[in-house]
């Protein structure tokens, strides 16, 4: 079963239609509720009037922040800690008169239907004080008044650094000393599933069905904003249309909560717009980049410094995770002696960063992968011979991370593979000297990305698992399918322990805290991972139980029994069917325990993925544009479960690498923060017309440490795609872009500057 | 928490409507089936044409008995058995071209919406060719041509009987022999939710949400039905609006999967009227029973013989378990050395007899409990008095039923205080020569009832608990919430064993058996005796895991840890708490484990509740009315989990118990087996207007062997009426009626024939 590409066991329902998403479970008499956005960027609200909004017919309920719980939550997608400081900032309530950025939440509408909500939002009459609104974190780092938290003075949410060696007198012996600055643009997961929610009451308790990747940290942080116990709330997960960690934050999940306990617990929607998905969830963070680094004279790095100032928006949600991840990456990959790094999350007046498919490392892989190819640019080497020469070798050891032990490193067969399918060598050559409007060029670059989050954060994953009349096994997860194909995955892992056909294993695809065992949920590429080592555990368990069973059944059998696709085998001969084996479990009246196994296990190990991506481009230089020619991903992410859904992901990260190269930006107005082109006509997604063939490819190495020899591969596809567009464009044109994304309007500045046009 | 009369857990959300049934969960997009039923009483359809139903506009799917898959399914809520011959009656299909009774199942509606669904069934043409009718089971045990199943040329669907002693001799030497008659209407259980289901399909399995009391065997018979595997069947059951034995057998559900396959999987909603509920569900048997007694000079019972014959109706359902149940009653209760039983029981051409509160006792109390005053008459003796001279005394030890031992009888103490309330003596004297036309009267009646249905049959249940992170309880069960209050009782059990209060244990009320644990369901008064064992093995079983986690989390501590509501004790003193034990459970950096238990055991015990009823009335004779003035049931059940639900079931229980002696019975027509009052308007149900206040009391012996000393209490309630009526009326009129109900057309004939009209 593992490394079968069986087909996803969601697919015939997706296609068809049949699968139900949050809204299809919205009751038929569900009242619906509408948030009031301020439509200031930073402020006070003076005064509020909601009588006439109150007075429309069909208007169920209007609260503002005046009536909601005085309670400080966090909202990212973490698990909780039982230690106060490595618990999440607690910086917001479920409505504020206090704006921090324009679209900030104020006040909500229920209403018995979607028009009624509407219209009933017209008629709220706000008056604001308004203060300078300050989008730029390296400005609002240096304070604002008054402070757009008033417990943080100068707006800097958190800052942390690193020292290892002794960087200035690894600069001071260097032969060469680099100095450069990148920065990345905001963007947004783009989900085709807006958030959306619906919350209601049964016996006191507070019940809401959301689409998100983590069910039971919303139950957590539901409880946290409302200051009720955790117990009191259960949050229940169809399938999801994406999530790409926009959905490891709860989003509006407290506010719906809060709304149906307003309303006498009836059932509240709560739905989303584009536009407010856009700006009042979570995108990824825009974050700034001063790189220094010192080579001796063969190009073996001596020193590297790396400060990051990210812009965390108006709410810490996942706050310097995002940055502090990025500083982790810049010691993981290349070998140095002496390495510095320092970052800085700060607060500004925009929409808020949060977590996104890559969680800070398609950021700071643009900046270090950019700065790679500018150092080798530097000192006249090819950046591919630049970056072997300092990469690495065998496994990684890191001082910070030291339950990573002896796992496989295949950077040098995917390089070898990229650099084999891209041309290479040829290329490099063939390009080196282009003259005229049309150019082309290969780039490359590569990452590093670990396998969850131990030991930084909590690894814990729970399974059971019923062994049904027929002999099929019913499979309890509280990991989630957010489309990435965990259901598949899962259901593959558990046929293959229990030796069964994938058909007789029956995941139960909606996550239900009250249910479903306890998972952190879908994030940090960690469940094929975390969640893979218990269902292997609990499959183990399962198997343990349905042999010793047998045995009762068989008690002449002295022969080994095994499971062999739907049969106990004593020997090479089938001894009693799977089936029967059950229904005897269920139905005997001398002897019957229906089997069951449940496991609920911390996973205490890590691992560390890598991959890199070729790209060949051709650059029309008078209209800025770039062609993408070819493009490799190869990864390591160790052996595959499923080759299909692996290309797949793979396919799905490039696109977003792609589009956080050539297009994709969420532009903000300087005056107000407000976003200007936050709908999906204005934002540049990647089409399938801009999408050229893309290539996946793979070094399955078996690593000792994943469940089934597997390592990350839900995020890594996203993350080197950017630079290496990036690096290639440098070699089409000898034009170095520090900032993505390559828009037409960026690269005709940066050719004009450059003297190309 | 035992013996608390803690509210209802759900009555709340009951009393505001917030509580989901089957209807408030259908999808908005749902399709609506509608059935056609049979115009016949008894013959086979010649032709069906349905091309103008499948023409009219908005009809998406009709099927008849031809396109339905040909597998004989079983439908009584029994568990399954691994062998053949204690499996059930297998004599149906979804659809039949042989019509057995008039309203059988010959086609079906899909439309896109419910009148479509109607108008289409009228555009269905159907040919018959037609057979005798015979409804009459003395009649029908003889056979017909054709035999209503093929199998079964005298129509006799099982005949059981057994010896004890010698019965003739025992007649020989008895001082009186009295031989009577008597003979139980056709019931119907009149829940007020009609079955209803709502079928669909996802990733390849059928999906059914229906009101039923027994959702595993709901999903095996759905399997057997369409012949598939039981695993690819998933059946959800939320709250129910009653079902009283009804809902313990499999109705539509097995039409409503197939008619989803139909239609790629749509949803598809059956809701049958309550029409079609008296006709096309199931009622209690009409049984009758020739009765013959031999008593020695002293009023000893010597020898006793009972005939039952039972008319099944057109399918088997849960056929001859019910006579043979009335059968088993006959030795049980009254001691006698020599005792005969035999039981036929019977097709004939009606509506089709199942499970109905009391399973067959209802029925059989009222001959023996009729019979044992016209013994006591025929010998001048009490009738109270002549009971207590044949009663067993201290335990039923009986040679069939050996897992019952050194149960508690309290049934002389239930008699004493329902003869003490009624005012027994001075009645019986005040009463005994009456003149006039309206004349009072005292009669009683007792009974003994069995705890589930072990060692007849398998009794399994299954518990889940989790801790969740509040330190609250999460309870899934398989059993099922019918409206008896099994919620709140489990609840209650799970608080005492844990030792906290029910407000932190939350119930799952839904039963899914992809998720909840296995057991069988709500039937024959097991749940809180059978369940009740499991759910405090499992309490107990988390309590254990709770302690050993609490002791690592303090190591240093050597007094004995125990649970007081929300803490940890250790000794008097508060160790830890348990929101904050669970707390480090789940999030743990270093031993974090989600404490769960599970548990899924075979209770292989029984044990013997008994109880009385006490009424005296007041007959109009010329009128043929009687008034209710006074009526008690006394009820052994053992230790009472909830005195306040306890008294609520025995007030539900007498409201039966006295519609089944002065109003119920579906009328038939004698040509078709048509039913001619089957509304609610004309079957004449207890209302408030006819109900005297009831009182309700109990002998709570500790019974040694229920998990908290209780024993049934589900069904008993209904048993005892309508025999206490009756007597009543015989002592008030002198006049023996010896079939129920007592309707005024019944009580003036019998008056005439006694010459007191």
């Amino acid at each position: 079963m593992i490394g079968k590409s069986v087909p996803r066991v969601d697919a015939y329902d997706k296609v068809t239609g049949r699968a139900k998403f949050t809204d299809d479970l919205v009751p038929a008499n569900c009242l619906v509720a509408k948030i009031y956005h301020a439509k200031i960027g930073n402020g006070i609200v003076k005064s509020i009037d909601t009588s006439k909004a109150e007075a429309l017919d069909g208007v169920v309920k209007v609260v503002t922040f005046k009536d909601v719980p005085n309670h400080c939550y966090p909202t990212p997608g973490h698990p909780w800690s039982v230690e106060l400081a490595h618990q999440d900032v607690a910086d917001r309530n479920i409505l504020t008169g206090r704006v921090r950025y324009y679209g900030d939440d104020i006040a909500a509408v229920v209403a018995e239907d979607e028009i009624t909500a509407q219209r009933a939002l017209r008629l709220i009459e706000v008056e604001y004080e308004e203060y300078p609104v300050e989008i730029h974190p390296r400005k609002s780092m240096y304070g604002s008044k008054p402070p757009i938290h008033l417990d943080k003075k100068d707006n800097v949410l958190v800052r942390s650094n690193y020292f290892i060696g002794n960087v200035e007198e690894g600069l001071k012996e260097s032969e060469t000393v680099i100095k450069r600055s990148y920065k990345t643009p905001i963007v947004q997961h783009c989900h085709i599933e807006n958030p959306i929610s619906c919350a209601y009451m049964e016996n006191g308790r507070i019940i809401v069905v959301t689409s998100t990747q983590i069910p039971h940290i919303v139950r957590r942080v539901i409880g946290q904003a409302l200051g009720i116990p955790w117990g009191k709330i259960r949050v229940i997960k169809p399938y999801i249309g994406g999530g790409f960690g926009n959905k490891q934050d709860v989003l509006y999940e407290p506010l719906n909560a809060f709304l149906t306990t307003q309303v006498g617990g009836r059932p509240v929607k709560l739905d989303i717009t584009r536009e407010e998905t856009f700006c009042n969830t979570r995108t990824r963070h825009s974050i700034e980049y001063d790189l220094t680094a010192g080579v001796d004279s063969e190009g073996h790095l001596l020193a590297k410094d790396m400060l990051a100032i990210s812009n965390q928006g108006a709410y810490a949600s996942h706050g310097h995770a995002i940055a502090a991840n990025g500083l982790t990456a810049w010691r993981l990959q290349y070998a140095c002696p002496n390495i510095k790094g320092e970052a800085y999350t700060v607060y500004t007046n925009t929409p808020v960063g949060g977590a996104m498919r890559g969680y800070g490392i398609p950021q700071v892989c643009f900046a270090i992968e950019c700065f790679m190819d500018d150092i080798a640019k530097e000192i006249g080497m090819d950046p591919l011979e630049f970056r072997k020469k300092n990469l690495i070798r065998g496994y990684y050891e890191d001082a910070y991370l030291k339950p990573i032990a002896a796992n496989t490193n295949g950077i040098f067969e995917c390089l070898e593979k990229g650099a084999e399918y891209i041309h290479w060598e040829e290329k490099r050559k063939e390009y080196a000297n282009q003259t005229g409007n049309i150019r082309r060029g290969v780039g490359m670059s590569l990452f590093s990305y670990k396998t969850g989050v131990w030991p930084i954060s909590l690894e814990i994953a729970g399974a059971r698992m019923t062994l049904n009349q027929d002999g099929s096994v019913g499979l309890m997860l509280g990991a989630t399918e957010i489309g990435q194909g965990a259901d598949t995955v899962f259901s593959q892992m558990t046929a293959e322990v229990l030796n069964m056909d994938i058909s007789d294993i029956h995941i139960q695809t909606v996550q239900d805290t009250d249910v479903t065992p306890f998972d952190t949920g879908a994030y940090a590429s960690r469940q094929s991972f975390v969640t893979g080592t218990v269902v292997k555990d609990c499959a183990n368990l399962l198997k343990e139980k349905i042999l010793a069973y047998a045995k009762e059944l068989l008690p002449e059998e002295t022969r080994k029994l095994r499971l062999d696709h739907g049969w106990i085998m004593a020997g090479k001969d089938p001894a009693i069917s799977l089936g029967n084996l059950a229904l005897e479990s269920y139905y005997s009246l001398g002897n019957s325990s229906v089997i069951t196994a449940e496991v609920s296990e911390q996973v205490k190990k890590n691992t560390i993925a890598t991959g890199c991506c070729f790209a060949e481009v051709e650059v029309d230089i008078k209209l800025g544009k770039i062609k993408i020619l070819h493009i490799i991903n190869v990864h390591d992410s160790g052996k595959l479960i499923n080759p299909k859904l692996a290309e797949m992901q793979v396919q799905g990260g490039m696109s977003m690498g792609m589009g956080y190269g050539l297009s994709e930006q969420l532009i903000l107005d300087e005056k107000t923060g407000r976003p200007l082109n936050g709908t999906l006509l204005d934002y540049k997604l990647m089409t399938m017309i801009d999408t050229p063939d893309i290539k996946a490819d793979f070094v399955e190495l078996d690593d000792p440490i994943g469940p089934f020899g597997n390592k990350a591969l839900g995020e890594p596809p996203a993350i080197p795609g950017a630079p290496a567009i990036r690096n290639a464009v440098f070699h089409a044109t000898g034009v170095a872009f520090n900032e993505n994304p390559l828009t037409p309007q960026r690269l005709i500045d940066g050719f004009i500057r450059a003297g190309l046009i």
